[in-house]
């Protein structure tokens, strides 16, 4: 009936954008350091042994035997949406449920800003040394850059941004990561907080501000969120994964009220609806009372093994090294003299003391610079592992 | 020491994409009729009453009480995918647990197939009377749509779409429901299918075969996946929403192996990744051999719904109105004669009867067409309510 098919294409055609996608450096580099044996520091991972596992299985065996449409297709669910409202206070954030929209861990919440903010071959500022996971959002709209530097000791050069602006760039939004910056560790001051708004009120720049570490401050509360100065242009993502767990994949953004009719339709067009079921227990774990008392317990341990690893950096880094001393969140960034090539190092480290980081350029926009840095997770590994695995370290640098 | 900022713009500018989002016509009339005493016909919703709440709650407890990792970030979890392979033999597909893709939900696996496949303003084959969140999903990518008719007996116009490609079209992809359309609730003949994978072989054209209700199958098996006659052009689609629940969020693509590298760095981006617990919770509950008696009491209650709102059907709607009889699924599509406008006719059902279903236009790409026709869902209304609502409905209709 048909004639012999006459095969035009071995496989199918991809969309042009996708010749440029790589693998994930990072991740391939977490899983050749996930073998046992290896002390890491190089993944972002928060610790499992301080999950609260019976008091949330007891929070899902509530919501399974009380509420029969839990697994249901569901709205997003309101009580919960009013339980961020109070969450958002201890960021110094003064919001109404009708600004929280809930999405599937804030990795969504990002790339769904991207589709709704970005035009194709559009701009996106950012700092230089950025989290990845930015990077992999934005690419399906194969965007330029407009790279800002980052101070170590008071974050975002929001100057150079400004500067930019005057000059005529018009990027789509700014992403940043004010708290506890991921890969950087460093915390945008309070000064450079009014003075970011301020110039994206001045040029109508929609902000993304990414805080997944807010909670987890360690000198204190941290500094009030950008989105308590805002709420016309920012866009603040948080995310249970840091404070509860990862694989609840809950999240949430506070965003400009205006916004919510069209996120909801590109969010649904992403994976229809957040878990209604996570929504629920998480909801029914929070009314319990757990997360005052869970969020104390990870600010003890957390900024213990912060303090531990600041300890060994002073007690085995060489002198000519510097590092940051983050307030809060898991990372700490460590700059060595410009000959280093943290890339070396690591294959170095892994072979001679099976300890393990992430080099600082897989955090580069384009994985060029900060060839003579390192990222040091201090979350995920215990006061022990961290001064045996520092040390470790030290002897690699030399 | 900046001077007053001067705003440029009241609000964030948004991607040009988005001025043509509009709110989902579905979403607010599924709304308008979840009110109580609102006999509703119009959602997709699988019935909750037949949900597996404490088996899967118990697969939950035991994920949580026996694996500490599984609130962790994990990579896919290998075990379930090769249950998956297993499945995959009900559908008549041999693959390998390298082929299988785990998404959260099959409307992920549709939007980062979106996203891979489609350039911007690219070109979309799909059947002119289509799912929705088809419509939603490719909407970033503004997309040109290659509509192709469906016969309501034997499914899509396969020689229609054979006919437009030897002319010179060139999609992207072609998306279909193969089996038990949504919303038509035809199947296409086993002899188009063998014709369709010709066409595809032929014109090297990639097919999303979304397949969420393959399994539900009410007299016999369904026919064979389209995936099990070709490896390299078809993209399956599978889903647990349908078979356990929907607040799972889990599903699947068995996708060409060569495709799944870069699928894992677009799904990263989308949500980094599948919650772990909800992967090995359904994997326990599979392993406890759940699934097969489960199927037969889905089979056999929406096979009585079915046959109820068939019958109904017969008895209330007048002699000139035709519907399809759906061998699987959730829905049967109505035509009524040209004369009819069943947007008119859905607020007449609301108001007088009580009654709802969705009227065809609301599938339409473009939402324009089907103006005689209606959508009626049978999975979520019991015998009974099958019984009145149908007779309310014809009364309606006169």
């Amino acid at each position: 009936m048909y004639p012999q098919p006459k095969l035009l294409s071995a496989e199918p055609k991809l969309a042009e954008w996708t010749t440029h996608v790589k693998r994930s450096v990072l991740r391939d580099m977490i899983a050749v350091v996930s073998k046992p044996g290896i002390l890491s520091f190089a993944g972002g991972l928060p610790a499992p042994d301080l999950f609260p596992c019976d008091s949330f299985s007891d929070a899902v065996a509530h919501v399974m035997s009380s509420d029969a449409l839990a697994l249901q297709y569901r709205p997003p669910y309101e009580p919960l949406k009013a339980q961020i409202v109070e969450l958002m206070r201890m960021r110094g954030v003064e919001c109404s449920t009708r600004q929280i929209f809930i999405t599937t861990g804030a990795q969504q919440a990002l790339a769904v800003l991207a589709q709704m903010l970005l035009d194709p071959h559009g701009t996106v500022a950012a700092e230089r040394i950025v989290y990845t996971g930015l990077q992999q959002a934005v690419a399906p709209m194969s965007p330029r850059f407009l790279s800002i530097e980052t101070d170590l000791q008071s974050g975002m050069d929001v100057d150079q941004l400004r500067r930019a602006l005057a000059g005529g760039e018009r990027p789509a939004f700014l992403y940043t990561v004010p708290e506890a910056h991921n890969p950087l560790g460093v915390s945008l001051s309070p000064a450079k907080r009014h003075q970011l708004i301020a110039v994206a009120r001045e040029y109508g720049l929609p902000i993304i501000e990414d805080d997944p570490y807010g909670l987890l401050s360690y000198d204190g509360a941290a500094p009030d969120a950008l989105r308590s100065l805002d709420e016309t242009f920012v866009f603040y993502l948080g995310s249970f994964s840091k404070i509860i767990a990862p694989a609840l994949r809950v999240g949430w953004i506070v965003a400009p009220e205006a916004m919510v009719p069209k996120l909801t339709v590109v969010k649904e067009a992403a994976d229809l609806e957040t878990s209604a079921l996570m929504q629920r227990a998480i909801s029914a774990w929070l009314a319990a009372g757990h997360l005052a008392p869970h969020l104390a317990l990870l600010r003890r341990e957390y900024g213990a093994r912060r303090d531990a690893m600041l300890a060994a950096l002073r007690r085995h880094f060489p002198a000519n090294a510097t590092w940051t001393e983050p307030e809060a969140g898991m990372f700490v960034w460590v700059e060595l003299p410009q000959a280093f090539d943290t890339g070396a190092l690591f294959e170095r480290a892994l072979a001679e003391e099976q300890v393990a980081f992430i080099p600082g350029h897989a955090f580069a926009v384009g994985g060029q610079g900060a060839r003579n840095c390192l990222r040091l997770n201090f979350s995920n590994a215990t006061v022990d592992q961290i001064n045996h695995g520092i040390e470790r370290l030290g002897r690699v640098i030399g």
